[in-house]
């Protein structure tokens, strides 16, 4: 039996990586690795107080910085980097969420160019209680004051993207990037399609909660301390991000408008039920059409990611994805027994 | 104390609406009332067996018949008719989906208009175990075969649009209609703005079950016999269509592209927040942001519909809408003691 | 020889029609018959000078008077009325153009539902130089005025929709309605397809000129003394209102969001040119592809409209819609004869 | 005064650049040169005859070749590069049409995704005859043929991203890049907003002609010859590209859905109106709703490109951007006395 092999990485700022594609490669790792990593927050840490306004702090395009990129040896065009999230717990015991002038669902944008004046912009700090679980919000204006389940993920996670390209890590795509779906929570495992040699995986973002689709633009931010076991699944394409958990298998799609997104999960969760569980294509679509979760993730990003999600309870006892999942979960529980 | 009024009523084919607005009142309803009512399917029924496809045997453009409309006594222009779902329940054992030619969110249609072959018409019998709460799919390629929950509810409900229009039973807008939402289940209350003297409250397209965004166009389409109680909330307007669950109020919108059905809902709810909660505009914004549910309801009708869900929980202790839902569950006790 | 039937009419206020579908029709003509008729602007005639804001002295939802319906007699669905436009000529020395609360493309809206605040109100009175053939703008802030062309034409000319429905005359669909294209000139015949029987047709809405987009949402804004000439297409439909002028054959669709008002616009051009031209499709295809014009209509209504407008000198000499832009051009000639 | 310099450079293939930002430059000029360069196909020459079908020729993602990028000297974030297109013309007597599966307005696509059947792959090959400056179409089916004029531009020209990018030739963005509208022709002036040192100007993807909206996705294909002189304003930022002509004054956007990319042009026509011209904002919103013309230029790409044009001769007597577009007619003038 081989022993687990284990690498820690915690990046000093000059180590962030600001793009997926174009950055060197932190460490390469074997299939089989876990990866414990530390993730600073979306605003790169500046964002400590409620006068620190991003617009102020912030030095774009320095925004989203990344824990990676990590070289997966082996990793080809073709096949696919599963990366199961063993742990994402925060880093402190606040967080914060802002707006943005001219970003977020409900506000002219750089995109949805309109003439009226921008939103104010207003930095919110959340206290995280991290034995409780909670996340809690106070009102600016008023003493109103709720506590809203602690309930972390990592709003950004992918590999270089194909094409030659390099992009910044506020853009979600086929490429993974900024999906900012709250799927992507400790007990999952992530599909990414591999574009470049060596993949070249990395993730930040993390969010201490978010509602979906993410609508003023930023969750409850906070660094993270993550724990990740990444596996190859070789020869076998992903087009899309597909995420599976204990009970879903989960289909992403990012794109504008809203609908294409919705389009590209849905049709990807069909070709999926077609390719791992070997129902016809049209049998597929009624079934997606009667049984799919549709919450969206993010309608604010570059690009906009719906997901479509359906429960493996309804399908043929299958393993999807060559059972990567099952094979990573099997690393988490080696990992949990050796550091309890 | 009032005795509750109880009206049934089970229309004759030649009495259903086929468009709010535009039709004759069935009856005059006074607030309190409870309606026991049949809903025909959306086929008017014509679809029987896997050999009925529905440009065959449906009769363009009658289509998704409604029930009612209810003439609701006193409800006037900037009043809100609350609808309490006590019982949705198929009138049948069984319940058709189909494809159309094109129609549904994966395929060209008439307004994504494209040059490619339509998909096949396909028609697909689901079986109702009405005792076991399940439905049973069929595959028509192989021999797979699911139970997934029977969830029933009504795709479409709604009153008579504003600016002097007349609607197809197909559209959802503003005047609620063909929202294909699951959520509007029973056990909720919906809110619909009244646009014309007497409301003009109608419903229809039950569905046994339906994934969230309605894919492929078509839910599982059944036959219901439904109880609702109606009320009238005077002097306060209602936008958009609104639901209030036990544990949840909700917002809709619904245009095109998605991410404007994704806006109305979220504006909407941060609004509500501010009317019935008081929190001020951006901490409503904020707090929406981080602990909103945003299911898709369709993405396939003339106008797609997205869904804004908020648990009760984390907001203050009020009674939204001035209390509607308290009142309407409690003539739903009075009817359940009544008619156990 | 037969004579020509002139019907001249100038509805009363009460006679206005404010929607497509549901009015009575104003009077019954024969297919070939020439109508004189006067429109009043979008504003019902109630701005009048730059203090008028259309929120205090219009009155919701009378907006954008419609003259008509006019029962074709002999109209049936599956036939296609063709309306030639023979002379749009202003009723009056000056043209108001505003901005509206929640109204044009650079704002926030109902249906792009943001939490900005609305852009303000504003009137701006334009004066009509007819004998130059100018519109001339005067800027509110500073001295700036320049002269634009006078180019007239119909924002709005429709018939009774399909499917049951009754539209605002605010909207454009396939039957028509408030398209808001420039291309709807003297000179030029439109084709629509009936839907009803007597198709009702109505007109209104028209400009002195307008920017294609229509940008703030209206026009330069004018009451017209028009006058068409109305023929009857048997046993062809037109499923989206065509244009030809005598150098161009022109397709429109209007839907959201505008990509697929410009797919429709184009499936539709090439599939004229298939019907009418004998192209192959992915010939007409390429063709379109290579030769097309595409200028906006409107951003800003209900649906937007697109415009595909290919040159009639490079395709094949047919007649397209059985020649009755030719034959209509003929009766226009006749009229002018008689009314020089 | 002194002497023009005019740098000529055909690259080899092995020179291609395929992406904006990330290319070493080629050459580095001077503000004022005047650069005769060699720009292959968007096939990078491989498709030569209708059996050579892009899947089978082509090697992705080796498309759409970029000659350059050519280092600005003084070229700084915050400056705008000035390129004069002073001749652009076509080095073949044909040129090459496609349809490609899943690309294009008209059909299915990796982000329109849908279940349906993809077009067929076919390709056409146009003879220039650059005598007669035509085009000529022969169908494939059939024996119809007729002649375009030959209206050459480039398709793609544009600098490095912003934001840390590198970007495929064929994406349209604020960087320029692949916006596909035929505004791009000999005798205006392109406006890039520079957003790294040197700029790293590229252009390529010649179109011997097109229509607007690009809506098979491809043009009228062709190796050019083109002559430009490009200039550096400094200081003076450009958000988005915009283009001069000796009549227009013309904005562009690119973005998804397609109703941005138009908010994005005509918001930054308003903008340049207030800038250059004196106009009040809201002012300007007005005149340019009653004078724009907004041409679409491609409906197709990654990002759809919306244009705004307005006519100068509406508007003050001023030189805007600086006067660059006449410093640059004046180098193009003196070009054409030394190259008759």
């Amino acid at each position: 039996m081989s022993a687990l092999e284990v690498l820690s990485f915690t990046p000093t700022p000059d180590q962030y990586a600001w793009t997926f594609g174009g950055a060197a490669p932190l460490a390469r790792i074997r299939p089989g690795t876990v990866l414990r990593v530390f993730t600073e927050d979306c605003y790169a840490g500046h964002v400590r107080s409620e006068k620190d306004l991003v617009s102020d702090v912030c030095n774009f395009p320095f925004l989203n910085p990344q824990t990676g990129p990590f070289y997966i040896e082996g990793a080809e065009v073709g096949d696919t980097v599963a990366v199961h999230f063993i742990d994402i717990e925060p880093a402190r015991d606040w967080a914060a969420s802002t707006t943005l002038p001219l970003f977020g669902a409900l506000t002219a944008t750089h995109l949805t160019a309109l003439l009226d004046e921008p939103l104010p912009e207003i930095v919110w700090i959340w206290e995280l209680d991290r034995k409780a679980r909670t996340c809690i919000f106070r009102a600016h204006s008023g003493d109103f004051t709720t506590a809203l389940p602690l309930e972390p993920f990592h709003g950004t996670v992918g590999v270089a993207p194909a094409n030659l390209e390099v992009r910044s890590a506020l853009v979600p795509d086929a490429f993974g990037g900024n999906m900012d779906t709250p799927e992507m929570r400790a007990g999952t495992t992530c599909y990414l399609g591999v574009n470049v040699e060596g993949a070249l995986l990395s993730l930040g973002d993390g969010h201490a909660r978010q509602g979906e689709g993410e609508t003023c633009g930023v969750a409850v931010e906070c660094a993270m301390n993550t724990v990740i076991a990444v596996d190859l699944i070789k020869g076998r394409p992903c087009p899309w991000p597909r995420i599976e958990s204990e009970t879903h298998i989960i289909s992403t799609g990012s794109a504008r408008p809203l609908e294409d997104a919705f389009r590209i999960a849905q049709v990807d969760l069909v070709h999926w039920l077609a390719e791992d569980y070997g129902l016809e294509t049209m049998d597929a679509y009624q079934l997606v059409t009667q049984g799919v979760l549709s919450p969206l993730a993010n309608v604010c990003d570059t690009n906009y990611t719906s997901v479509a999600k359906f429960p493996k309870k309804y399908l043929p006892k299958v393993e999807a994805m060559r059972g990567a999942d099952a094979k990573l979960r099997s690393i988490a529980a080696e990992y949990r027994r050796m550091h309890p």
